[in-house]
């Protein structure tokens, strides 16, 4: 039976690419929301989930990461990147200068800024829920409309593609995390993925904990702070790091961080990615 | 002549409720995005700008810490902490059963989660640029709709309220940093906020630049990491501490970290916020 990868719908935005990428073989799952993604698994809807957590231009993308600290169980099995390209879309015949109204996700008009403000300075942006649902609304539209999308949204909805790769600078990535019920297994070129938190004082006692893993010669590739939801000023850390949970080292590290702090969660071990090699 | 502030508009958003905290007698400037109300300031239409920058459910507003970062020669001259509260608002007459979309800003959306999953399960939600924009698109749904946003928006848009502070969790505030060409004098309790980077392994090398504060027994309040828009990876760490720029101390630690980093960008020294005491 192949397996049942839920992805962050509908059809036609980049998490689905990147689901397709992952598993050519799997049965694709679209739901609306990433705790809606999460939940399949949970539920046994689905056997694996695909989300966006971090992209070169914009960042983390904080759903995610609350979801991983405060909401869910599951683990971090893969990660993989993709380059993102966009796509302005518009309807059959559209004319470029014509277009009074570009519809797309909040990140994505972002990731545009300077397209958009050199070719369409004055024309109405509006903000969709996913680059999916932007080519809806452009079709829905009563003005001339155009939508930022992807070449795969563009097949799906029949739009016509205007302008390729329009995206700001040449380095837009984006990192997905496959979560499922258990992490992966040692393969000796692992990341793991962790976060913690204090009782007081945080930014303080970052350092202390730091400490721990430069002397151990434990390579953090990835810090980043998150509000803990209970007041302004307080964090909780997310913190990946070279090597996989089970590794004798990172046994140590973790002995030690949680001696240092009030909060740890392992989020999990997981295949360091490395990408295609092309000829 | 009262000061001009620029604010991230339309008016009946929560920054415009920042502003009249901030100034009641400033005259207030609406600008449609944060880049737009820091080029006010900067080519002398307005005075000084108000913006949001972090808030406590949700975590930073990213656009403002990259404007800082990437595009603006501004600098931070006041801050201040207002608690958010979302209202559930409808046309006249609206019955809360029948509503069948809801349109608010994705962070208000998701500062409700849990009201909106409890009461209003299998309701449309729709994105909208702004939680002001939201009411005037309500306005003109062809469907029973629905919008979150501010008192103030019900006032200015004649709109009814259906539901008062929905959010989930009672802690929600919003940090807004005041923009001026110039930062603030000492005042004895004081706030800076810095930015920098490393050429590699940045996450490693931040451990030494935080050894550096804490020997000099400075009090960090805010840690925090941005993409540089190189490449996955790569990071630009942001760190709010207590003391003024031109404090002793403060400068020591300010050249001790020149030293390590590759780059290092001072947003300015303001005064620390302190809540108005209620009787």
């Amino acid at each position: 039976m192949p397996k049942r990868l839920a992805y962050l719908g509908p059809a036609g935005t980049n998490t689905e690419q990147a689901a397709a990428t992952y598993d050519p073989g799997a049965t694709r799952l679209p739901f609306d929301s990433i705790p809606a993604v999460a939940s399949a698994v949970e539920e046994g809807k689905a056997d694996e989930a695909i989300v966006p957590i971090e992209n070169s231009l914009e960042g983390s993308v904080t759903f995610t990461l609350d979801l991983l600290i405060h909401e869910s169980s599951l683990f971090i099995r893969h990660e993989l990147v993709l380059p993102i390209h966009h796509y302005l879309l518009g309807g059959p015949g559209v004319e470029t200068g014509a277009i009074e109204v570009i519809y797309s996700h909040p990140q994505a008009l972002a990731q545009c800024r300077s397209f958009l403000s050199k070719r369409f300075s004055g024309v109405d942006l509006v903000a969709s829920l996913s680059t999916a649902t932007a080519v809806e609304e452009m079709q829905r539209s009563e003005r001339v409309a155009a939508a930022i999308g992807t070449s795969r949204g563009a097949e799906l909805y029949g739009a016509e593609v205007l302008a390729r790769s329009i995206e700001d600078g040449a380095n837009n990535e984006t990192r997905f995390v496959v979560l499922a019920p258990t992490d992966h297994d040692r393969t000796g070129e692992d990341k793991t993925s962790i976060c913690f938190s204090y009782d007081q004082d945080s930014p303080g006692s970052l350092h202390g904990t730091l400490g721990e893993f430069a002397r151990l010669g434990i390579n953090l590739t990835k810090i980043e702070s998150r509000p803990t939801r209970e007041s302004l000023g307080r964090y909780i850390f997310l913190v990946d790091l070279e090597g996989h949970r089970e590794d004798g080292k990172v046994v140590e590290a973790l002995e030690r961080t949680r001696e240092r702090v009030s909060m740890l969660k392992v989020f999990g071990s997981y295949p360091r990615y490395r990408a295609p090699t092309r000829e």
